[in-house]
């Protein structure tokens, strides 16, 4: 069974919450606190649990643990668990950084650079390696997701060595837009774009 | 005449492409290489200049800063120019160095937290405050954008406090959804959410 987009969206929010109350002896938490916690709706939360076939208890609510290895057994796979991160300016690190602390299933394994001076080095324990061992480093991995922090004007030709590798899902920092095939998932986090239209929209409206 | 959202989109980037011209001595540019350095299309490129009333010349092609003057008269307004940035934790410190080495007609006027080790100082040249202090600062500058990296715990009491006081429009990182009145623009940034997204996609399709 294919889950649709926004399911899977909230599936991995709910498991982001749920994270926090493993470390509990056997934790329960019911959908109306997970809804408030998430500020969404209890009946779409119990809506979405029963579709991965998630039940919960009267009394007690949702087993946590239970909930979270059913939502990683509907979720998660092997193939995008790998991820590198391209690019290791102030943003990239700061990615690179943000990720290393968070609770989840996927692993940042390298992070590329062309600058001599971060090769060979870690960042936040994450090996930095030649840009040009990108190709090499995917392939030999079986990585498919990349996050790209490069500066726009080598956007484009990182991109095409990307997908060339092999890669099929691009979170692309840059505000080059992508032209990709469509078997690759391209989102883009274009924020000074975003603040610029935003200021726009908030003067007119 | 209301601009698209996209075609702001669009002309912002133009935008942020032209900026790194204009120290050069009457630099002009052809659509043809505007299109190459955003990969898109010259005829699309031409028809949202002259749709703001930009006109190239055959021979030299546009006059950098005067589109960087009109596109500036059409996308920007003292109002969206002020913007806050809530929750100095690790991204969002990424964020306002991030931003603060762009090129933008925007201004991170002041940031706010909980933490008394940071409030009082300044980050990255902005003023760090109280967040206690939020509702008075947004009011007394008219502040309209926000930009909201605090832990989810906090985001939904933050977001209400925001857009009490005057906000419109919130740049979201966090992983909780907002509901906010149809008069406040809410655009959404979850990384962790959008790679876990991806990696189902990637092992589904």
């Amino acid at each position: 069974m294919k889950l649709p987009a926004k399911t899977v969206q909230r599936l991995s929010k709910y498991r982001r919450i749920l994270y926090k109350y493993r470390y509990l002896d056997e934790p329960h938490i019911f959908s109306h606190d997970l809804a408030r916690l998430l500020n969404l709706n209890p009946v779409q939360i119990r809506r979405d649990l029963m579709l991965i076939g998630g039940s919960g208890n009267h009394r007690r609510g949702y087993h946590v643990k239970q909930l979270i290895q059913l939502i990683g057994e509907k979720i998660d796979s092997e193939k995008g668990r790998k991820i590198v991160l391209v690019g290791i300016g102030k943003l990239g690190q700061a990615i690179a950084e943000y990720l290393s602390d968070r609770e989840m299933f996927q692993e940042v394994i390298a992070v590329f650079d062309i600058d001599p001076v971060k090769v060979g080095k870690t960042i936040y324990d994450i090996p930095c390696y030649d840009i040009r061992d990108l190709s090499r480093m995917i392939k030999k991995n079986k990585v498919s997701i990349a996050i790209l922090t490069v500066p726009s004007d080598y956007a484009v030709t990182i991109a095409e060595l990307l997908i060339d590798s092999g890669i099929e899902g691009i979170l692309n920092f840059t505000s080059v837009r992508l032209n990709t095939p469509e078997s690759v998932f391209v989102q883009d986090f274009d924020i000074v774009t975003s603040l610029e239209e935003m200021a726009y929209r908030v003067s007119r409206d």
